[in-house]
């Protein structure tokens, strides 16, 4: 039985107007993590993201440095049974988002400037809206809505703010692992992805994995002016083209030999569960805007975005780009690309054999260099653990429907760290839409969402809460943010 | 029995130092055709070059005006003839060279600026430094001998300084069209190429056509997350590189049915003489600091750039080129594209071939298009015609030395027009050197060459004049410069 929050949603909802207000003060950093000449901008972003979590009422707030981009830290941990000598009898939910935003780029595509949010109709367009301010806002809300009104919370609650997700959160797995038993938790939420429409949520039991990788060909020292050599010398432009030609067959599987080697295939039943859960295939190309679909034979849309991995190439690069055209042969040409893998692949593995096909089919009149941007594992999660549960009866209580179990084809790096450092369950509760154009401009967040997302994720608190599997539980939560390791 | 041309040649020693500070007051304007932000920038330096004309004794000077970028013209034209109602007896010399330039991408392998140009040991480093400022510079300091000196030229002169040379000479056409009588001359001489080597003085007696393309390839209609995504759509970059793998076969041909059709066989007589004349397989590379050839089976390394027609990809963009990785699937891909042509390709022929090709294998999920940036034909000269035996003789004297006859893998869009508008014989007096870095980063101008050019381009203009065909052939050459058509 879960006690009605009614005073915290009473609140959140009178607080509508200035929550927007500051999420689009939230969005105005251009904490894009990926481009070394916003480091001072996410700087400024942690700063202000600190005093966010001390004003609405949370505790031990810390900004962690890192290597690169700072994590944010602050808890809420209900003291009484430190005093006591006693353990809490709450259990502890690690709330987890991150700060950092996606590049912007194409800045001419976005019909208001990416850092600059405005709100058209029923939502507010800006870089990071959806992915992952506004998200990381719904949790904060909630929080504060419990804080501002009833002074604490019904569990307790750790915060971690990642400055780095978009970069493949390169520093997270050792802050945790520095932190451990300190951010000892009973599961984790992390609210960072899509659910199936404005009134049709969804709960994600499985991420794709992923590995980024930079692709670079060598050709002559230095550019040649294609009159006075073109025919006679490799362009490494055409050679990059062959060789990414190389990287699918005819049947657009990904042609690296063992490549689906440890692709798990599901089993029907499931199979059939995401038929009826997720989108038909004119609805994945309708999200895409597209009119043709592409891809493995044998899959439909949803299965070749989520139960099948895939190789994409995300950016080419190399010679002139400028107007006109220039007569040369450039020296280097360079490709970004990215897997994203299922269970049970490894990126470790699929880097080795990677770079094993790519030494077969670079010829020897060119250099490729391969480097390592990033790797996260795939994740699949028991849809019947307790955090997931609590997360489905919050939806019913905050969308007044039942969600869906569905897969994602995105990549979260931070839960299957979650999962081996904390050993705690996660949930993935989204309230992003599927054209909310994450990674892509005019990126936003539908506000009827944003505020249904903050009821539902202070139902979500009380429903863990409830939960009696809790109590006398845990031995060793207590003072849990006193002194983090840093 | 040529003249010995002393006091201009005694002229042109004594202002050796003045001559190169000129120079580069010249490589200083930063005059690249494709950007348009260096439009301002052309015109300034057009309005420089006329002053210099003017400066050093030539007549009628003009900037003419085109869509695009300016003409400036000048001239020196014996007025004897005009005031005695007689034709002149002075044959008429057409002196073509270009002041754009090239764009300086990539910057940063720049050794020094390439508009702030620095002197470093022998040689002058600039962005035209060889292509085409200093060479222009050498046919100017010659005329600017002889007037400074005898106050006459041996031959009658008119410059025209392209400004669009680099960008395919869009307009110049249409403005020798509109002005052919007046520029009705007894040949042309065109300094914008290079020799063997310092020493080894060479005149061109072919160039490879040109035909230059920009192909979009288009997909989903905005950019697209590659998790949510991929491997359910056609990535237009993947879609590029494919199509582009297809446009050489196994054997490093062009793989577009029809290309070769029109291919000249040259005789074995030529090809034999072109082994000769030309650099070795080794050299090629040397000059290309690459270590591996590539290219057409039977042919060598010169054969392939100078007898055999060849495709290259200048430029490839799309999707995230910056620091790390984004996880897109963008929606648009670009590549821009060359082909080098041989007689008796035509690029409108090969313009036809290569979209009907590109239909074929454009595959149903992305959409091409495919815009021409510019064309020119390949031209095959005459070795015997005066001109080019005047150059030869000429480089007798400047550089001690016989030049060879030999081919050039580049194109200079001019030629063929002057020879179809203005039916003149045309000579290429290369000044350059294989090692010069035309087009690419670092480009230098030998300033030995520099000067050796000039006392060769003094040379020739008396070895024209002494010519004894001319002498009564032409009858309407008076006044040519009197009103150019604009």
């Amino acid at each position: 039985m879960i006690s009605n929050p009614s005073s915290a949603l009473e609140y959140c909802r009178k607080h509508r107007r200035r929550f927007l207000t500051e999420l689009i003060e939230f969005v105005r950093f251009p904490t894009v993590s990926a481009q070394p000449r916003h480091a001072e901008d996410i700087k400024s972003c942690a700063a202000w993201l600190a005093d966010h979590l001390r004003h609405i009422g949370l505790e031990n707030v810390a900004i962690v440095p890192t290597p690169r981009h700072p994590i944010v830290y602050g808890a809420s941990i209900r003291s009484s049974g430190r005093s006591s000598g006693l353990p809490s009898d709450r259990p502890t939910v690690l709330v987890y988002g991150h700060y950092d935003v996606q590049p912007p780029e194409p800045l001419r595509e976005w019909r208001s400037p990416p850092f600059d949010p405005e709100v058209r109709s029923d939502d507010l367009f800006g870089r990071g809206a959806s992915d992952d301010k506004g998200q990381l806002f719904v949790q904060l809300k909630a929080i504060e809505s419990y804080l501002q009104t009833n002074n604490e919370l019904p569990v307790n609650v750790q915060v971690v703010a990642d400055g780095e997700e978009e970069i493949g959160s390169p520093n997270l797995q050792s802050f945790l692992e520095r932190n451990a038993s300190k951010l000892a938790s009973d599961g984790a939420v992390i609210s960072d992805m899509s659910i199936r429409g404005p009134c049709q949520p969804a709960i994600t039991y499985a991420t794709r994995g992923q590995l980024s990788l930079e692709l670079t060909v060598r050709g002559p020292q230095q550019d040649l002016h294609s009159g006075s050599f073109g025919g006679a010398i490799h362009n490494p432009l055409q050679a990059l083209a062959e060789i990414l030609a190389r990287l699918h067959d005819t049947d657009r599987r990904v042609a690296i030999p063992g490549f689906y080697d440890r692709v798990r295939m599901p089993s029907s039943a499931e199979r059939l569960r995401l038929a009826r859960a997720g989108p038909s295939d004119s609805q994945v190309l309708h999200n895409a805007r597209e009119e043709f679909g592409w891809g493995e034979a044998g899959y439909s849309a949803f299965e070749r975005i989520t139960l099948r991995p895939a190789l994409t190439i995300n950016g080419l690069a190399g010679g002139y780009q400028g107007p006109g055209n220039k007569g040369v042969i450039p020296s280097v040409a360079n490709a970004k690309l990215s897997f994203r893998l299922v269970p049970d692949q490894n990126p470790a593995e699929i880097e080795r054999l990677f770079r094993r096909q790519l030494a077969r089919i670079v010829p020897p009149t060119v250099r490729a260099d391969v480097r390592t941007l990033s790797a996260a594992k795939p994740v699949v999660m028991n849809p019947q653990n307790d955090f997931i549960r609590a997360a489905a009866l919050a939806y019913r209580k905050g969308f007044g429907a039942d969600p869906v179990l569905i897969r994602s084809g995105g990549t979260i790096p931070v839960i299957s760290t979650i999962r081996e450092v904390l050993r705690a369950p996660v949930v993935l509760m989204g309230f992003g839409l599927p054209d909310d154009h994450m990674h892509a401009p005019n990126e936003k967040f539908h506000l009827p969402n944003f505020f249904r997302g903050i009821e539902t994720a202070i139902w979500f608190l009380a429903a863990v809460a409830a939960s009696s599997r809790w109590h006398g539980r845990r031995q060793e939560n207590e003072a849990t943010a006193s002194a983090l390791a840093v």
